[in-house]
């Protein structure tokens, strides 16, 4: 079992992260996103306040034609239907053809059969990154978990090993987030601390990240780093605005707020 | 008629709220909302403010699947069509098989001939609770009614009698809410005052006040209370957001912050 | 080509904006809205602050049944698919045959066959007011335009022929939006400046316009000027919320705030 303090557990070095965030900024990427009807706005704004380009384009065909005209693919599970699962499937069809990079966010995997089918299915169509709690990683690897709806019920560490060993199977960069996120190739795992728990009493925090995730798949260079400074950015922005926040309400504009100047700074 | 100084009509007595509250809080209860396409972040970010654990699942499988093992189920007619509507029956059936309390939200039935033979096929599925505007309150019991899309034009007080009637129908306790809401089982009546009319010029914060009471219905003890406790909850932080805000756009933030304020305050 | 000094491009004159204001306090327009899933919220509120009343009633029945109690109806293709689709179709029947002008937010076309196809064939179908961004403009007039996803690549100047060649085609007020924005019937046009770019920064501010458009036309008189009015209000309540912004999550409030505040201080 790894411990927080095992030396594999390297945290993020500030000037890899720092790097990726001005190339972020630098691209701008259009993010096609194919998410839950409860989170589209946040997972919206929080791109535009990164400077990255939202766009939901749900209908299949034209789903197909905008995945090969975006520069990311983010594909969550949330409030999943056969009609979005269609849209789903043709995306990613599109995306891979094209070689546009997908993102995958399988929400509250696990006791729900029929997204839990859909998620393992997916894996094998290549994810380029993967983004998830604890207990979604776990049982995504098909082992016991505690979730009940979408938090999660088991700490970050615990399914450290089992997000390796999904990267290895399915060549996906893995991001188990939680009090500490660990981003992992199968290999090597970078480790991002911080953030704030007033951020789970804000929907979408956890969508908008693997909205975020994505957008930082469709960077040059190494995809583990870029994962990972994508965590890392939330988590800086997320102390910024708790310490500006009297509650969860006015934590999220203060939240869209600090990425907006947390990538500001980062500019050349 | 009744008037509002009518004996039979009491406050809710402050400790009762207050007790309802704080076990709202110890049970942080999980509520699996089948809500409108237009309040479902509100909605969530209310439930995750006061310490509950919003859910949508939508599709019918999976509803029915999720409705057996959240605490709660809301059913909300706001955006209703034909595929949600197979999700909805299909998750009370579930839920009154495995003895989750549901609540019904009849978003603007009277005017709408599909939601309203819908809403009226639902009052005999049980539901534990319903929160509606007095418009909807009379239109379900089959009175006229002056509401015109989704506000009330009528009089919380006025429809006191056909909340009171329809409580003894279905055996819910209802909640008639507008200036002054009403929560009724049919023979006990709560009255609680308060809230701010600014509330009004923000979407969904009836929609969500029905989350809410979804919630509520959760908890061990007096259903009547408990429903009004969570009328009380909203009120109270309504007047606390409003005595901070500018305007209908700073009053979302500081609600959500001021319910997570109030039943933090509430906590033993 | 035009340039920003031709005489025949006036600002809109403050007292034609003002009188248009108090209009739209003293009507608070019920305004049906088929619009994207991204911003149905966002769209809500900010039709709430101005007083107006939104309803989005989206089964096709019941949606035609609305359309024609309603003041106004806004058709937005942002998340098309079929089933939208259709509804739209009965919205509009039924809102022409009852004489409630409807208002088109073509959202993206041109890149996108489906929604390309269907927002041609609604131009036969009347419509009061077109709200869009230069791309969109252009990709309906059926020029070469440079959008990407929901982003105009053009500017709005560029495309005020095809926007007045649109207006005489089909009789609608068409308003292309950008850094100025212009409001023309085929024959005059007014030319609206301001805002504050960081309101690019905000998912559904374009299409929230598109709402408040649509409330603008049902008030009477010219329809010129309260289309362009419409574009004012936006203008000066983004200018007042940008000064008080940190970002663009703080804008959202304060935002909604301005525009509550702007229309209650042309109140008479």
């Amino acid at each position: 079992m790894l411990s927080p303090t095992d030396p594999t557990l390297l945290a993020l070095p500030a000037d890899l992260a720092d790097a990726s965030w001005r190339a972020l900024s630098r691209r701008a990427p259009l993010v096609h996103c194919l998410t839950n009807e409860v989170v589209q706005s946040v997972t919206a704004n929080l791109l535009l306040a990164v400077g990255a380009s939202p766009a939901m384009v749900v209908e299949p065909q034209e789903a197909a034609q905008f995945s090969a005209l975006a520069d990311a693919l983010l594909i969550n599970l949330g409030t999943l239907n056969h009609a979005r699962a269609e849209s789903m499937l043709a995306a990613i069809d599109s995306a891979n053809a094209a070689g546009t990079p997908w993102t995958l966010d399988p929400v509250a995997v696990g006791a729900l059969t029929y997204r839990t089918d859909f998620a393992r299915r997916l894996l094998d169509l290549r994810p380029a990154a993967i983004r998830a709690n604890a207990s979604e990683i776990l049982a995504l690897a098909g082992q016991p978990a505690l979730g009940r709806g979408v938090d999660s019920g088991d700490d970050s560490l615990r399914a450290l090993p089992a997000a390796q060993a999904l990267a290895q199977q399915c060549g996906a960069i893995v991001a188990v987030t939680g009090a500490v996120d660990y981003i992992t190739d199968g290999r090597q795992t970078w480790a991002v601390a911080g953030g704030d728990a007033l951020l789970t009493r804000v929907v979408g925090t956890g969508c908008a990240l693997s909205a975020l995730v994505a957008g930082f798949t469709a960077l040059e260079g190494r995809r583990l780093d870029h994962v990972a400074a994508a965590c890392a950015l939330m988590a800086r922005a997320g102390e910024r605005a708790a310490a500006q926040a009297a509650g969860p309400g006015t934590l999220l504009p203060h939240l869209l707020d600090a990425l907006w100047q947390q990538v500001g700074e980062a500019r050349p």
